[in-house]
């Protein structure tokens, strides 16, 4: 099933760069995972905001929960979850 | 170039049944024409509400603005607008 | 699955009175079947308000969607869906 | 009587883990004991957020700000009360 | 048991000015006997609008519910019901 | 004449205990005198916020601010102040 | 006593465009009239608004709701009133 | 041409008791010489708010800017500045 | 002197087609001439919406509310002014 | 293409001054070369805020966030961005 997340991430900017580099290259390894997974489906970045949209393939929302729980940023993130099902005017299969 | 939209549908409740049926079927044949063109690349829909959020590929802001003032619901909707960009960490070759 | 639901209703007070209580009459009748089917698992009024605060209890995000737009005072209501999982300092079997 | 009350945690991000985890467990065991008095009566976790939504059942309003006020994440959460009563449509006997 | 509710009259400006009056006066007379029975134990209007505030004394949220719906003036009010409770520096009997 | 205040406190969690409890005995007294004054009405708690509502009766807005920013707490505390007349339907003398 | 009033006018677009006119003219007189009496201190219009931002210099709060009650153009109005008092660094006399 | 101006000030809890009364008596002093310029024509007090209402009266934007940014408590304010013209009714010539 | 102008149009659906086009007909003239005027500098259409973002180059603040009241869609519009100046690192001589 | 990006910047309190002269001197030269670059089209202060609107001309959406998480002072701001599109009575062909 689908969702819709989005996610804004704000790090402190007292955060030291390392910190934060370390952080970042844990998210992005975290994140290529669960897409290679086939559980990311999605992932775009939103022009001039440290943010993305993304849509999620999960099993069931537990599911969903665990994964966004895990992820390395997600104590700096405020997140949007909607839940989406097929659109009747939907063309692309995997959409649905 | 991406962007994402979302539209919320809101038709007055006095429009006779017809007429919404028309209209409706309309934006239908609009949305799938659009869909097999590759320019609305995802459309979902939103649980609970009369609701979509899609991801457009278009030439340019112009063209976009052209098909989304171009849809029989535009009067109806409300929209929201965000330009996309590539994730860094995005292994989806076509989400770029 | 779980999902929190809001729904305020709003009918236009030019609506004449027995077209409303139709109306009225035909959402208790499919409320009711939805709660002896174990899909709507619980229904409360919030005080002072036309509106009520529900759990829905579905297989998918899409059965829900068919639920919530075959109510008959859909075209009145606003909604606000939230998924929900387990708590994990629920002891409440009921509410995984 | 009942009342819908959601919970937001924000924990700072510089309070040591230890502390948090303490923090917690007492949460949870606070939590549970009002599970098993009746007082707790639903907890499901909002889905991405370190948030919940919950039903209490209380003899009092009194009662109710005596309960969360000696929630130990208290200090760290918003909340957001809202007054419920029976809904005419509602067949669940416990939902009064 | 003590709730603040807080109501903004917005009556049509197409109303005729009788039906606007006979409504306000059976609000008048319904509001009186309201206070008289000890049930609505404050009301002051807000400087510079069609609102007030009000204090209402009841046995239950069910009973609060029931009186607000019973107002001749609900289908043209928005509602705030806020729950309270004693505040511990109070030194009014009454406001307990 | 009569006003409306509603009173947030915000104390940060980073404050020694013993100062907080100064701060909330010194508060507590300056509003018991001036309940005893009849400066200050009326005084509840909301349920699950550490928020009051009150009413205060003052000469004028003048004397208004000059006890609300005398308050202990003031600093800490978000403010909201609403001008309040006689309601044409009051029929208590005091809430005139 | 002084009061901040900040006033934004919404006449209907069916409006008559004679009725419009009419109504204007009388609020205009019922202005000046209070302006010649010192109870409208100042008027000003906002730019690209249907709106003013004024200042009443009135004996109570009651008769503040007297005179914005009685505005022609009251029923088409959006009102936000703010108490105001002598600014510690204000130099002018006549803003006290 | 006139603006008004509202201002927020928020100092943190932090800063030492004199800093501030140091700041505090600048801002006097500065706001003071720009009232007996006639620059800053009216300065009241928000009731129960640490904040402002002013009418500045200036020969251009850019000098409106350049004196707000010149204040010493800048650092510290919310402003919210919009232009304002000569209404229709007003009768007060130094208003214009 | 420069302002920012937003403007939102919201034509009524039940205005006939004509008279909506001979609306638009005769603001598209009257903004044409104000740009030749050099009065309206700057004039963009926001993307998938029926609103514009523009810049305006005026004697006064008087002089732009004369203008935006005369815009033939002025009752169907929601404005926004900000009022500008120069910025300290712009090199665009026409900015200022 | 073009797109409209307000900025609001916000340097902490506690930020050295020589720290925040340097940064808004990198800031400086940055905007100035993306100005005389032709990206960086138009760039106003807004009155009495740290803020500035602009209009960014580039040749995609990744161009412009590539440029926008550049500037020196990204990590203090909050950004606004609206994709622009020609506006059918504009006369200014630089604006399209």
């Amino acid at each position: 099933m689908l969702f819709f997340v989005s996610m804004d991430v704000s790090l402190p900017t007292s955060m030291p760069n390392d910190e934060a580099a370390a952080l970042k290259l844990k998210e992005r390894e975290f994140s290529q995972q669960l897409q290679r997974d086939g559980k990311w489906r999605h992932l775009w970045r939103v022009v001039g905001q440290y943010s993305n949209v993304s849509i999620f393939d999960v099993d069931s929302p537990d599911e969903l929960h665990t994964i966004l729980l895990s992820l390395p940023l997600f104590p700096y993130m405020k997140m949007h979850v909607v839940a989406l099902c097929a659109h009747p005017s939907s063309i692309q299969e995997t959409d649905r």
